[in-house]
């Protein structure tokens, strides 16, 4: 089952790259344009999100085919965030998956368009789904929604504002909702809507997100006070560097894993209205609770 | 029927400012994020793009409310684009509208995100629409390729590139189709999508807006050189100081006095398949012809 896990990952994986590189191919946009947008798009990554997007649609006995449109908006959204954070203005990152970050390679003007140009571009993808018009609009609906100022977007800007303050427990889970569960609860659901999923497993999904993403910034967390720092290809102590509040600051390495241990637990339980092939989910999450980079 | 005309504009100006307040006041979002979103859409503009939207609407025998969506949402795109040009890596503007520009009153950081969350709302704006899900999916289509990488933000690329090099004038035009003609044809096609009108219509709609677009630059580019600064609320001369290569540099200033001129019959030309109703453009079109500032 674990390699069985793995497979599907990488399938999924190779299924997006591939959409992902034809949906630019066909644009008769200009080509540095399309260039700066591809650097970003296929620089690599666990293309978490698409992964889940498509488990879903399988799960709820949908054509991964029918979702596929969807993983890719999701994962463009995802690019698109991480050209506009390494920005100057923001994080001012050089670096991005070991390379030069867009904005180092194109230029910060260019790499300020190519990312509005994936955003623009995410949503005509859900729009290239081959689905009925009212599921489109909900997938387009749910990506609006966990993507914008309520979600993702809404996120950073506390991000933002609470660099300026010692934020506590409930505003750095809020932050984090919006900042990484967000965009991992459209892919869930937006997989749900590609098979025609009922409300129950829609809600479900959107709670398993919320959970991962969860767990995954305090695994982050962990990592970065006592990761290996071969392993995690950065160095550790970087939060503490730059004054940055996290789980561990505020509760400490001990109670900070207990807390990854039980959002870990809350996401499989929420999954209880799924068959028994939800376990490929629950292998992903340990994996994500216990990973090492 | 020229005052007429100009009620016309007014009227639709303030439906969709109270449409766009009422967008951004329901969002559950951080409120400094809301409040730098309203502070670029409410900053004023002749609000052009939505008048063409409801005009065309009304045009081709719709209602003018099932266009309101769509009106709002292309102003929001408009507005962020006029966020993320301003921005020091792009024009570096620190005015906009006689007022100091968004990554001026709440930061670079904030600007962008600004920018990307109106870019993010104007795709849910148009779902908000009560029109059918087809209509919805065709007017997104729209949204979609015209203010994407092969429309506005095609048009801004080439416009980068071109500062390294002189464009003729084949580039000049397909900068200013990108750049100025694309969104205000998206305004146009859209309020035919929302009066459900034929091909023939809508491709009118497309020609008129385009020709729009390219008469709006000459003038643009002519009231550079010989404005009123008083009436222009700015410092003529700004493009030969930024070296930037203008219709008037490429052709001199009756040319493109001419060229005007032409362009504004080649848009009302293409609006032949539309009734007496039609003047009103005419007259706007005329209006942007021999506008002041």
């Amino acid at each position: 089952m674990a390699a069985n896990w793995k497979e599907k990952m990488l399938r999924s994986c190779e299924m997006t790259e591939n959409y992902l590189k034809d949906c630019v191919a066909k644009l008769s946009a200009p080509e540095e344009l399309k260039e700066a947008m591809l650097y970003s798009l296929l620089a690599g990554g666990t293309r978490l999100r698409p992964y889940l997007c498509l488990a879903f649609c399988r799960l709820c006995g949908g054509n991964e085919q029918d979702a596929l449109p969807f993983a890719a908006a999701v994962e463009m959204i995802h690019t698109y965030s991480l050209i506009h954070d390494d920005l100057p203005c923001m994080d001012n990152d050089d670096l991005r998956r070991g390379k030069p970050a867009n904005h180092i390679r194109f230029g910060e003007a260019n790499a300020l368009l190519a990312g509005d140009a994936l955003l623009n571009l995410a949503f005509e993808s859900v729009l290239c789904s081959n689905l009925p018009a009212d599921l489109v609009k909900e997938g387009l609906a749910v990506l609006g929604q966990k993507a914008g100022a309520c979600g993702m977007i809404g996120g950073q800007t506390l991000d933002l504002a609470a660099e300026k303050i010692t934020p506590d427990e409930e505003m750095l889970l809020q932050i984090n909702r919006g900042k990484t569960s967000a965009l991992i609860q459209a892919a869930c659901v937006m997989g749900c809507v590609a098979a025609r999923a009922d409300e129950t497993k829609k809600q479900a999904a959107n709670a398993f997100g919320e959970a991962l993403g969860i767990t995954f910034q305090l695994t982050d967390d962990l990592l970065d006070v006592r990761g290996d720092e071969t392993k995690l290809g950065k160095p550790i102590g970087s939060d503490e560097k730059q004054n940055k509040t996290t789980f561990v600051a505020l509760l400490g390495i001990s109670a900070t894993e207990q807390r990854a241990k039980e959002e870990n637990e809350r996401g499989k339980e929420a999954l209880s209205c799924f068959g028994p092939e939800k376990e490929e989910l629950f292998l992903l999450a340990d994996w994500l609770l216990e990973r090492e980079s």
